[in-house]
């Protein structure tokens, strides 16, 4: 009747941020397609106030990395958010797919009830590791990864939801 | 070292459709504020080849009670999809709501293995439980709450990830 931490949240988050990869590559070969610069894309926005394409798929890529290290109990690694082009992105997908490949199963066991506290802009947040899971990690990633496809979509990119699903 | 499957979407479910329940309500009021016919904004899409907002509420709280009943073993209900008012779409976002609160965990017990399969317009899809929860469930169910929040954010509703996340 039960479910692993590690195979609801690591293999989630890969699969996420896969997908993600295949969908900003679609936006990019879109708008060389139409003879644009497509690092340009990575500044578009759903509207004025949302963030830029680029925050969008930094924000997913900590929101994984992070996630699982909080449920790991180790301490979240830092990147920095310098990224212009889409390899450079590519290249955060593929980091934080390859860190979150380093973690094991054994690590996240006992992970739903450990206590996570973390700051935010908006103050400190705390959880247990199953509630850090379900109502903040996994809604804010597929949050932001929807909001890239939605933004590329927008911008007139060929994808599916099955892009967005994965096969 | 686990998460039981009825924890992982049951209230995960339901949390999902009463946040979008509110971004909904936030939708109606700036409509309204604007002297704009509120129901106009249903039809609104975030480009012309895309789900208009009415389809995204709809097809979010189908996957909700589907997703549940699939896991539960039980047939999956059937509902019409003839909302054009707030009014109705929050009478349809209750109503999944309550269905999901008829499921017992009892119902979920070894839920991760059920085979689950259903058909599609792009085939038949088979899943063990797991499988159909976190990689079709909760992504498709993220994906349409998100467009939802999307399309009223760019609409010019005033919500903050904060209403898309919830208390």
């Amino acid at each position: 009747m039960s479910l692993s931490m590690y195979d609801a949240s690591v293999p989630v988050f890969v699969r996420v941020l896969r997908n993600l990869d295949q969908v900003l590559a679609k936006g990019e070969a879109h708008a060389r397609d139409k003879g644009a610069d497509p690092d340009t894309l990575l500044q578009s926005r759903l509207i004025f106030d949302m963030l830029p394409l680029v925050r969008q798929v930094q924000i997913a890529t900590d929101m994984a990395t992070r996630g699982a290290s909080r449920l790991a109990g180790v301490e979240p690694r830092s990147v920095e958010d310098n990224e212009t082009t889409f390899e450079q992105l590519h290249a955060r997908i593929a980091g934080a797919i390859a860190h979150l490949e380093g973690f094991t199963p054994a690590q996240f066991e006992g992970s739903e009830t450990r206590a996570v506290s973390f700051k935010t802009r908006a103050g400190e947040l705390k959880f247990d590791g199953q509630g850090y899971l379900l109502t903040y990690v996994l809604p804010n990633l597929y949050f932001h990864a929807t909001t890239a496809y939605n933004l590329l979509r927008r911008n007139g990119v060929g994808i599916g939801k099955t892009d967005f699903l994965g096969g």
